[in-house]
């Protein structure tokens, strides 16, 4: 009796508010979020559960739970709309940036630097060889001829999306290795590259249309802030970080080394932005030069270790980002036969081009490993895929729906299939080792 | 030489961050929320600090931080306007959830049940007393006749709007002070009495503008749910979670704890929001049930104390919401005499008559504590001036634009004024003790 009474009582609470009027002209702004964050948390930690007992790393886990919500929403069931949900989408760039910043944390600037010739040889091969292999393949990819189109896909396939990487790294707890700093090293120099690569495809494609030529000014300008904004973070942070927290130490209120810690992660996210870079890449650079013996007094003055401090808001927020992307897959659009092979394909070059980065990789370290770790492409191939659609050369967009549904088709496998095979490759690593 | 060249270099990434384009075509849509919570995170530091150098708990110094951000931006001053930004606004909500999660947590349901019956007469009074004295006063301050506008009025001055008080509470050090527990019940208990108000002034209104009756079901129907809600939460509270924790033990991912909690809250803030009562309260609820015993075997699996996790996150969030309050107070709009001399009644209305709770004091508590306490009012207050001012009743607007600015500049004052006093109160009554 006892217990077929509480399942029923149970039920109360949830009744009530199911009784709830649905207009609910009072009803407090925050309540999307709220069930749009208990769900997601919830999916994500019972998608994570599911991958871990798979042997897959937990953020696997994550993107499918993703890309089943965003399934079920599609095909009508009552499930907040994540996938456009504004504030998710916040939470969820708020949520990469704290993730990056947690990755920076692990490590240090000279830690960075040692892997630097080998980050930048890897990165220049990542981004060189996709743009010959579709300039290459072009007059077979599309048939329809000119350079542009094969130019721009190739420039789409670029730009590493470190953040997935860098949580499988995290999942299997090998964030210190050679491997995962000179990842993370090449896809810092990576987004400089993808960013000039960018202007100067969107400036070669306009030229060619308006029969102008070049504006060179663009792209070097472009360049220039970059490499200013990366050099003097590396360069000044570690001389302004200890600055920053002797100035602060100087403040009574208790509770000062996180709110201190993330406006500097923050804001410079919000730096490297301005100069066009992910800000992904500043928030990185804050944690990398942000060193215990800069905020040791405010430790020694009863506050928790900022590794502590910081993991908390990474449980709430990274997951959201991960559970975000999935959402986005949106498996149900790619139906036609010719986008799926046209896809095919891209992914095919998308996999394969940066497996080449491998061949940077120094003596002592997998080469697999470190190819699988620059497969993911993420936003930047989709604003590549964006622009392109917008693009009217000779009076069509520059890329058709089939060519645009392929790039993020792509953009899909690439993030789906990285944790496995990464996964697989580290601990095949570990075995040899 | 040394001492100058360091500045110029600081100088570098900001620079490159000013010469970056402004269109930033592609810049990164996280932006301006970056630079929105690097601006609040220092704001709050710097007002806390203040404030606390002062002898004033620091949110007063988190709201006048806000108030100065409004005012600079609104006199042109090159700011983010935080004070109509809807994903700041989110994150405002969010915070002042997590701050009553965070203050349940301190507490247990019996200590909770403890004070029920003082917490209710001190409740009771609390609504009783506003309406009273503004339906008394209502000929003299309306002099334009009828009784719908000074009952619209009192009822705006009901509900007690507990962040404040929690904050002050928690920046002086007694969260779990007899006097804490008992008005933050009785604000609890003022939530379901404000929304009871709510509907039947609503309802009184238009019935009288139609000529109809009053529909008792809408009142009757909010009250019934809001205790169904509060009474199972109570009750079922404590078996549902341990059941929860005792499920989510079967799960092998690490870091459980935190995400686990946070659906929890957010869950129960949800469900209250759709009962139509503050979701605070429903945060409150949770904290309230959630207790160490519960989830005791993930912290001997490894996991830090649910208290420690939650703080992080509060960190970030909790002062997001004060500073918003402080930027939404606008003192510019006040320059009429007449809604000074208005609004300075409605201030000491509100404020007297929330004193009256203190009669509700049990021996050996302090009243003024008590009723300090409960003067802030701040959401519900706004939402009926709204609701008043869409209101039409005989062709007119029931509040109308001095009356609206009265109740507005009303819910500032009691909001800036309680901070400064609640805490001379305290100390007061520590000195005593």
């Amino acid at each position: 009796m006892r217990t077929l009474r509480r399942p029923l009582l149970l039920a109360l609470p949830l009744l009530a508010a199911a009784c709830a009027s649905g207009d609910a002209s009072h009803a407090d702004a925050v309540l999307p979020l709220l069930s749009g964050l208990v769900i997601i948390l919830i999916a994500a930690k019972l998608g994570g559960e599911l991958a871990t007992r798979l042997g897959q790393p937990s953020v696997l886990g994550e993107l499918l739970a993703g890309v089943v919500l965003g399934t079920a929403h599609h095909f009508g069931l009552p499930l907040p709309d994540i996938a456009n949900d504004p504030i998710i989408d916040q939470l969820a760039r708020l949520g990469v940036v704290m993730l990056l910043f947690e990755v920076g944390l692990e490590s240090t600037v000279p830690q960075l630097l040692a892997v630097g010739v080998r980050a930048t040889i890897v990165a220049v091969l990542g981004v060189v060889a996709p743009i010959a292999v579709c300039l290459a393949a072009g007059p077979w990819l599309f048939p329809e001829g000119g350079w542009t189109k094969p130019l721009f896909v190739g420039a789409a396939m670029c730009a590493t999306s470190v953040g997935i990487t860098a949580r499988v790294f995290r999942d299997l707890g090998v964030t210190g290795s050679p491997e995962s700093r000179l990842i993370v090293g090449a896809a810092v120099i990576d987004d400089v590259l993808g960013l000039v690569v960018l202007s100067i495809v969107t400036g070669m494609a306009r030229a060619g249309t308006s029969g102008g030529g070049l504006d060179w000014k663009v792209p070097a300008t472009a360049a220039g802030l970059a490499l200013v904004f990366l050099v003097g973070a590396i360069v000044l942070g570690p001389r302004v970080s200890p600055f920053v927290f002797r100035a602060s130490q100087r403040l009574q209120s208790p509770a000062l080394l996180l709110p201190v810690a993330l406006a500097f992660a923050f804001g410079m996210a919000w730096v490297a932005g301005r100069v066009e870079l992910a800000p992904i890449v500043g928030a990185y650079a804050a944690g990398l030069v942000l060193e215990r013996a800069h905020y040791k007094t405010l430790v020694d003055r009863g506050e928790h270790e900022l590794e502590h401090l910081v993991r908390p808001i990474g449980q709430l927020l990274v997951p959201i980002f991960f559970v975000l992307m999935g959402t986005r897959v949106q498996l149900w659009t790619f139906t036609s036969m010719g986008v799926v092979v046209s896809a095919g394909v891209l992914i095919a070059i998308a996999v394969v081009t940066k497996l080449v980065c491998a061949l940077g990789t120094p003596k002592g370290q997998s080469a697999l490993v470190v190819g699988l770790g620059m497969v993911p492409r993420g936003e930047v191939g989709l604003i590549f895929a964006d622009a392109g659609k917008n693009l009217i050369v000779g009076g069509e967009p520059l890329l058709g729906p089939t060519e645009f549904s392929s790039i993020v088709l792509m953009v899909a496998a690439t993030t789906l299939l990285t944790p496995p095979l990464l996964g697989w490759a580290i601990k095949r690593a570990e075995r040899a080792s």
